[in-house]
């Protein structure tokens, strides 16, 4: 009997506090060193938003925000904190929301709370905001990554935890991609009754990343790299920058 | 060197076809008898909802539908099929958009397209609605498979491939659960510098539904059943039910 088809979701235990820019895929081989874990051809690596801005230098001091009026005044109506409401207008194209939740778009395209500009897991004082392309940011860990371990096949996916507009609770999702196609698709496929499918798009990456966060625990950067093994992908030209629904597509706006 | 800790992913093979009313936790248990594949507890059981609700008898056929002028009217401006058009709003409490896409809430509080009346993977003819209760179809399965392994710790979570406002492409989620609270929390959990994080709050039964359809594949009903293994969670009070936003609180409608 041939064993069930199983995928591994691995949390990649030991990656250290990353306080400023650094080389992160030598500080993720080094890690997987230590453990004993050896990166496999068609492993998928997830790593957190969080250490992805703190290797590329993506984090402000507070002291160095001067915050507007406009910023103050959406902080003050909503009990908001004014540095972060100010970081979060610098890092976006639109407001969606300012009332009760602060919900923008963005420069990546990218909708969500606050531009994803955050406090925990920063240096005291500071803000952590989103890598300025997390595709690239992929993409430059895939890179290096192969160069350095002669690994025929990657993908790598920059991950965020963010909240739904009709779901309760966050989840975690992918933000960038390199390696691995954004989506996949049904089509032409048959069902069970040999009838061709309707068209399906599934968005794997945002998929891979919410089975990453079973082992990335609670705590934000406590095991802030994962590999996702045995998981069947392709590449492609659809990356993370594809997964937001363009504003014309966008039926809630 | 202990090995890293690792979440499984375990494709449940074998579950034959199921086309009317049946004993769906004996399929199951069947199939993982053949597979040579065992429960154990603290297995997280992720059943897609097709199977689901074929074998309570959630089967409508074509030939009963009476299709009201309101539905027609809804269908032929948008190129839509009038009985599943009719179906949607048969399942539904209210309607959030018809033009271009036909979002509904359905009675259970979910909102998705068509209420989640689907006719790919049905019988010829037919149509699939959603469970009448996730939440008490999770807890019946749960129940059997518990009564006849002897397991004392097992969760069972119904998911359903669906759409998001936001962001291209579909993913799994979960509309039903048993075993296994819906959320996890950060209350009173300390970040990386010790400060206190603030309150959040993690839908762990979609981000296991979403690991789940990794190995479910692409063709709904191929492997409608999968195990999550070693993921640790608590169960609690809150179930599928509790996921969909009130409608109070949903900022977009």
């Amino acid at each position: 009997m041939l064993p069930s088809p199983r995928i591994q979701v691995i949390a990649v235990e030991g990656i250290p506090v990353i306080d400023g820019p650094s080389d992160l895929p030598e500080i993720i081989l080094r890690a997987l060193g230590r453990s004993g874990e050896k990166l496999v051809d068609g492993d998928v690596i997830v790593v957190a938003q969080k250490i992805v801005s703190k290797s590329e230098g993506r984090v402000v001091r507070q002291s160095d925000v001067q915050v507007s009026e406009h910023a103050q005044g959406i902080a003050k109506r909503n009990g908001f904190d004014p540095w972060q409401v100010q970081l979060a207008l610098d890092e976006s194209r639109e407001v969606l929301r300012s009332e009760r939740v602060f919900i923008t778009e963005t420069r990546n395209g990218i909708v969500c709370n606050f531009s994803g500009v955050d406090r925990s897991n920063a240096p005291r004082g500071s803000y952590i905001l989103l890598p300025e392309n997390p595709d690239a940011s992929a993409e430059h860990i895939m890179r290096v990554v192969i160069e350095r371990t002669g690994l025929s096949r990657l993908a790598v996916i920059v991950s965020d935890t963010q909240g739904r507009p009709w779901r309760v609770g966050s989840v975690n999702l992918a933000i960038g991609c390199a390696g691995i196609n954004a989506f996949k698709y049904n089509r032409g496929k048959q069902d069970l009754y040999g009838r061709v499918l309707e068209h399906s798009t599934v968005c794997q990456i945002d998929e891979l990343a919410a089975a990453a966060e079973h082992a990335m625990g609670q705590a934000g950067e406590g095991v802030p790299v994962v590999i996702v093994r045995g998981y069947p992908y392709s590449d492609g030209p659809e990356h993370g920058s594809n997964v937001p629904r363009p504003k014309s597509e966008d039926l809630f706006r």
